[in-house]
């Protein structure tokens, strides 16, 4: 090696020792006679000394060291007489006798700190420079520490990892796939997997009883926010289980994860069902860090001749604690807010709780004191409290409430990102009906089974049939989400010709799994975690992008490499496909 | 779980528990009142056992198990009184009072044992069947180990995993790139990688020190032998070091695996020089279990008449050791064997060294028997031995003698499969001329420095240059290879005016990588392994092919979901392409 030791690793135990340090120059400073380099590599920063009384050519020299040089310096460790108590290193400095330039740099385009000058583009185009940051450095690291920690889990739980193929083929159920055109097979592609889905499997019917696989995943969609076209899963299945089995064996894995990545004991995770988070959080992944949760009113507000209650679907509240003194202008923003298309109310009804414990509301006009009691009663307010209430159809007055909770929720400060409380959502709908195409489509995917007793409703109601499935959610994200798998051919065979599918087209498509299920399929469940949000949260971030060593932008390209980009004649007239324009 | 133990558990300390077990009827047995049937799964076989006397309509049922059916069994364990030795669980069977079957199969196109009656073709198509016998089975377990033991190893050691992109840019240098068309940038591509290898020395650049990855890569070639378009490596790069340090650390990475996987010790690996592996071995990567070496023969043989000898570059033969008795038949035949294109040798001349002394060549028109006795002392060659003699242009009878020493060695056993003798080739030419293109080629890639002394000859015989480049051989097969990289940027510009590239060329593909070595380029190199041969090496596999779960055939086609297939005209509508009829 070109050094004896890292720049993070010497103490003042190893005084006296003589030395060889290669780094960066993070800063330099001239100090009267002395100057100070600070060099810096993935493993911390250490102090150079170059004294103009001791080595005068050699201190000169240093002092045209620039930002970012690449240095090997050789020199004695000594104790410092002015330490710095907020660096590992800071009590040692290194006196250099000489040292050597291994690269010389420009002056970078924007400074390496964490607080750095650089906007997101430009630091996008030079990645290599905005990963030299200590905060992207720490976000791969903490990448790569929680996929060693699963792998190992994994392992010692009797899983075995096996890789299965990139180059697929297209299906068009589901979301687009990229799409690979073959030289060999003149006119055909294949399609790059969107998940392992189908091989995971085809590996159950193989006897592989235990499968996980960290492994890249592909979706060509318009990447509005925190997507990106290739991602990473830790996708997961398992033979001859219940859902019992699956939920209890992946809590652990992600109560594993939690101690060893987090130091944090979350103790057995909440669950819920789909029905339950949709009625009391207006949404399928609750943050459940904080209470807030939707009251229905239907009952205690209904009759009164307020029209647009009377004539909703569904008029539900929620309980914003010590908010009694909200101002007529912040509950005005926060109806704009309400009304904005990302959120889709149609207005917000307030009541606020006052401290001295009476009761005034928007709807005054309608509702007597009395009525009021009722509504607060039913909504637990106490004196100081604000009711937010909306109306309207189900479904969009329960998202919208949602939407509206996790707002209040941040804007109190109820959402600490120190806590993390997981939880299992559970009977989820099979089916969602599309009202654009008139039929009916797979909530999680077509090879989810229904559960045992819905299953006659396949033909009569098949919108009410509840799914074997289940996702897990960590503080209002999905993080995983799973199902108990259709092991038998012919309700295989009838899910898909509930989702719409000719015999033929199911063959066609999906052929080689539906004669699997004829050779002896095990029954299996699995699950797949989205690693790179896992990653996120753990890491306290906002985007799945800074846990990404090189992420696309919103286009789908890479700035830095400059991709996608123009490929010559002779490779489209060997893939037998000519460009159109378009 | 539906059950409580695998098929691979029991042992006589079970005796008198009741337990329930699931896998798949392998075969069934009636023996007057008994009915033996064998469960498998991923961890064994257990018996179970039905008695007409004791149960008979049970008996009854069992006896109309098929094969591969999936049954989930319950009973007490017992003790065998005729035990199998030859099975972990042979002292047990389990007296079963009732049984589930869990799924039926109708009756598998081969049968799933370790000889199958099933051609490869027909075991492709239903590869989740050939993925039940045992020898599959053990070889995806062995990679899964390779693949678990790598990463805790290079973790140890301090190296990061860091997942580098799998869409990234076409480059034409090299081989062919599969390409991905982008919906979203019209006429654009992106390519799958060959390797990561631009983006691991960014990785250098960004102060990654010590990266690695267990990564997919993709070439589009014409898959002659042994390959396949999307192979595995372990790919890894180091910063500040010099070629002795990655050597050393990764000689260490397969110790380890050698110890974890094989339970071998190797002791240090030899080290040779490409020219003495060509001149000795005939090979850039020499099977250094056995020895017959070749030998020069020039000096010896020249100017005695034999026109054949005389004219040639290049002169030399082998010693087999102990066939001096080959028939006239048997030497005929090897000369057929070595006239053929795969070899290309012009012809062979033989000495056979009498067990009583003598001396007789096919050539004892031109050389007296003391002309042959010294050409036998060059050889080494002792009574009872044949030498084997080639003449020609160098580089092309090194290569056929290298071809003729595999295949005497493979003739004589001396390949041991046992026996693991690995070996680093070093200093690698740089530059390899082509003929056909009039212009030079990069031997590894155009990131491999040169030899620092041999940088002048890049000007003036830049054929003559040695590269800083290793290959790491295990008995004849490259596993590894790698380079301490060029981290200048003017060095790199003038490696790609070497090879060709104008300055204009060099910027639009590879200008990100150049521009990343102006801002503190840390001296680095690497090596990348190529997995799947590893694992194929370790599991003593003929084709990589064995150690994929899913591989394709060699039209590139996975005959079990086939695939590559059409995709739809509004799939071509989107990504702004269309079919040429080829």
């Amino acid at each position: 090696m070109l050094r004896t030791h890292t720049c993070g690793e010497l103490r003042q135990e190893h005084a006296g020792q003589v030395v060889r340090l290669c780094g960066w120059v993070q800063r330099s400073r001239d100090m009267g006679g002395l100057t100070f380099v600070d060099l810096r590599d993935r493993y911390g920063i250490t102090q150079l000394v170059f004294n103009m009384e001791g080595n005068a050519p050699l201190t000169l020299e240093a002092r045209k060291l620039g930002r970012e040089f690449v240095v090997a310096a050789s020199g004695k460790v000594a104790e410092r007489s002015n330490k710095n108590p907020k660096m590992p290193t800071g009590d040692v400095e290194i006196l250099v006798d000489s040292f050597e330039i291994l690269n010389e740099s420009k002056i970078p385009p924007f400074t390496i700190e964490d607080n750095t000058d650089g906007g997101e583009e430009l630091r996008m185009k030079y990645r290599y420079l905005d990963l030299r940051r200590n905060v992207n450095k720490k976000n791969l690291e903490l990448r790569h520490r929680m996929a060693i920690e699963t792998r190992n889990y994994m392992n010692d739980q009797g899983f075995i990892e096996i890789e299965t193929p990139v180059l697929i083929k297209s299906t068009p159920e589901g979301a687009r796939d990229f799409v690979v055109p073959s030289r060999m097979n003149a006119g055909q592609f294949y399609a790059l997997p969107q998940s392992p889905q189908t091989f995971k499997q085809l590996l159950m019917v193989a006897g592989f009883d235990r499968y996980f696989q960290l492994v890249k995943c592909f979706r060509d969609e318009d990447l509005r926010a925190d997507r990106q076209p290739e991602f990473t899963q830790i996708d997961c299945e398992m033979s001859f289980v219940t859902q019992e089995d699956i939920l209890s064996t992946f809590e652990n894995l992600a109560k594993h994860l939690f101690r060893k990545i987090k130091e944090v004991d979350t103790g057995d995770f909440h669950r819920m069902t789909y029905d339950r988070a949709m009625l009391e959080y207006g949404s399928d992944k609750p943050d459940i860090r904080f209470g807030m949760t939707i009251t229905e009113l239907n009952g205690v507000v209904k009759g009164k001749g307020f029209k647009v209650f009377d004539d909703a679907e569904l008029v539900a509240g929620i309980n914003a604690s010590g908010c009694s003194e909200y101002s007529r202008k912040q509950l005005d923003e926060l109806t704009d807010w309400v009304k904005r298309p990302q959120v889709g109310a149609s207005g917000l009804v307030s009541i606020r709780f006052g401290a001295d414990g009476t009761l005034k509301s928007s709807v005054d006009k309608f509702y007597t004191p009395e009525d009021l009691k009722i509504i607060a009663e039913k909504c637990t307010a106490q004196p100081g409290d604000l009711i937010l209430i909306m109306a309207g159809k189900k479904e969009k007055t329960q998202t919208a409430l949602g939407t509206l909770r996790l707002e209040m929720g941040k804007r109190l400060g109820l959402m600490d990102p120190a806590v993390f409380k997981p939880l299992w959502v559970t009977n989820f709908p099979l089916l969602e009906w599309d009202e654009e195409t008139k039929r009916f489509y797979a909530k999680h995917h077509p090879f989810t089974s229904p559960v045992p007793e819905d299953i006659p409703l396949l033909d009569t109601d098949p919108g009410a049939v509840r799914a074997n499935a289940y996702d897990l959610v960590i503080n209002g994200v999905e993080i995983g989400g799973g199902s108990i798998r259709i092991h038998n051919r012919d309700l295989q065979k009838k899910m898909f010709s509930v989702l719409g599918f000719t015999d033929e087209q199911a063959q066609e498509q999906f052929g080689f799994l539906m004669n699997a299920f004829e050779y002896g399929a095990p029954p299996h469940g699995g699950i797949a975690f989205g690693f790179d949000r896992w990653c996120t949260i753990f890491g306290g971030g906002e985007s799945i992008r800074d846990f990404m060593a090189f992420p696309k932008n919103n286009s789908g390209r890479d700035v830095m490499i400059d991709t996608p980009s123009s490929i010559s004649e002779v490779q489209l007239k060997e893939l037998n496909i000519k460009l159109v324009n378009p």
